[in-house]
């Protein structure tokens, strides 16, 4: 019998490792686990071009108000396909649990990762599991590796494409997800209040490129690190120079004391179903029109814009005066992906 | 800096991870990486049906005599690749450390990866780093993720196509993955006489596929549960009984003693670098005059046959009895892979 609790024989690759996998990770996963239980999957592509991502996940807390590290995963990995103009097709699922984890939360997980996968439309075609000692990992980790297709006719997105007098848009509330889980953590009290903003957002993105074509430029998920991380990098990649506009960032009122309470920078914290969309001048209302549409982006804002320059992302504040955005050189806060 | 080691800061997606990514990573692994640095990479395939294959890699010690976790990992994943029949292209790369971990180490691993890869000739083309608090991993993690393509007129390998008649073949010593491992772990004083077998095969499989085509039903590689499991899931899966000749199968002196010793049975033990080949009789000479030819599958014997049956595995013994091979139930031997 399987019992109640993870054990190291489990991941063992004999009879019990095999009861675990058809047993509880198949049967939760249903129709959305589409593996072949060889060494390896097969499966169709439609194009010569894919996309491969990979993303391990070290969460903490493993469940949080609305969701947990199952949906986190899918939502993450999903996510970094369709920032690239890809369309997700199949994750991998590999899984380190500790002794001692108990089967019904592994349940409750995978029925994330299932739920998730589904509403993404994507498959997991292959999976993984390995246990290790108590005290050698905390609770479980993930990892998602992703595949997917670039259809004829998408627009090449990366971080280089960036021109002056592009737009900026962030399409949800910054920090959500970062202010949930610390709040969790480290008992702020805000954790009712703000939820994570985690979300599989491939079919948002598939619908502003859609209607904007290649008026759209580039598509990055805002997650660890968050936006500063990402306005540096894109301004970096592409050589030019980013201003945002610290009164038009979409930002919650509990998120602004959170950050206040823990000595961090909004700009700094993470999301999982937030983007940055930079679109040319002739696009943006197209597609904050589209954005808006979808309850994920509703939210959605324009913030900054893009002037040539070196490479240096700066934020105006309420008064006119700008600030550097510097890239975070550590940690503000680990283990929220 | 990046310092001497791990801190939680190399893994918060900020500035000294992005040190960490571009000083130690790509530096380290050089032309095997084709990374973009994007949230996903785009590569070309050049077929419409891909393998996908997924493992987390958890061994103790992390490094050993002949090789270390880095080899363990891209060996490992290109080998699931290639017994489905599919030409190893791309891996990705994700890597769960524990605060305190010598750069030191992970630059060994990651030239490790390097040379195991260019080896078997697969890129490496995203990756993923996570820094986790001390005593939350054992040093370190690798999750690697491959991709293959098939070739048009790759035969159709799978664990369902053994028909009686078939001979399977063993293409090397038994057990000497673990042995090597388990001597280090337990002081068993072997490792110098026994190395670990670890190895990329995926050009051995090629050749044997060239050599044989459509007369090699199956390739396995003997990993986690040994010889004794996959003989096992492929007896049920083409629902055929099995009997290999213990005399036949190729094992050390030392791996009988060191498995006298632990009390467990050598045909259940690792391997990283030892094929399980089924193929029809007429093949059968050919396959063995290929494998043999190469120095990774030199002692390669034919050590069974394939029967009409229900899914049984037996051995039979030097005076011709014979005695059920059970799959293992729980663990032998963990984290040796």
């Amino acid at each position: 019998m399987t019992g109640d609790k993870i054990t190291l024989d489990h991941g063992a690759g004999g009879g019990l490792s095999h009861e675990l996998i058809t047993g509880v990770v198949a049967t939760t996963l249903g129709a959305v686990y589409v593996g072949q239980m060889e060494d390896s999957a097969t499966v169709p592509v439609t194009t010569g071009r894919i996309a491969v991502t990979t993303d391990s996940f070290v969460v903490d807390p493993v469940f949080f108000g609305n969701g947990d590290i199952g949906k986190v995963a899918v939502a993450g990995t999903v996510n970094d396909l369709a920032v690239s103009g890809a369309r997700p097709m199949y994750l991998t699922l590999a899984m380190i649990i500790e002794e001692g984890f108990p089967i019904a939360d592994l349940v409750r997980i995978l029925t994330s990762v299932r739920d998730t996968a589904r509403a993404a439309g994507v498959s997991i075609v292959a999976g993984d599991t390995k246990v290790v000692h108590r005290g050698q990992a905390d609770g479980i980790y993930l990892n998602t590796t992703g595949v997917g297709v670039f259809e004829p006719g998408t627009p090449d997105l990366n971080s280089r494409s960036l021109k002056p007098g592009d737009r900026v848009i962030v399409t949800g509330h910054l920090g959500d997800h970062s202010v949930h889980l610390l709040s969790l953590r480290e008992g702020l009290g805000f954790e009712k209040r703000v939820l994570s903003d985690c979300a599989p957002l491939n079919h948002v993105v598939a619908d502003v490129l859609a209607a904007c074509g290649n008026g759209v430029h580039c598509v990055r998920d805002v997650t660890r690190g968050g936006l500063g991380t990402v306005l540096n990098e894109l301004a970096s990649a592409s050589t030019v120079d980013l201003c945002v506009d610290a009164e038009a960032l979409p930002v919650r009122h509990e998120t602004k004391m959170a950050a206040e309470m823990l000595g961090v920078d909004v700009i700094y914290l993470a999301n999982e179903g937030v983007l940055c969309v930079v679109a040319d001048e002739a696009s943006v209302s197209t597609a904050v029109e589209v954005l808006r549409g979808h309850p994920e982006t509703a939210h959605t804002a324009v913030v900054g814009t893009v002037s040539a320059g070196g490479g240096h992302v700066r934020m105006r504040d309420a008064n006119g005066r700008t600030s550097p955005v510097d890239l975070l050189y550590g940690a503000q806060l680990p283990r929220l992906c």
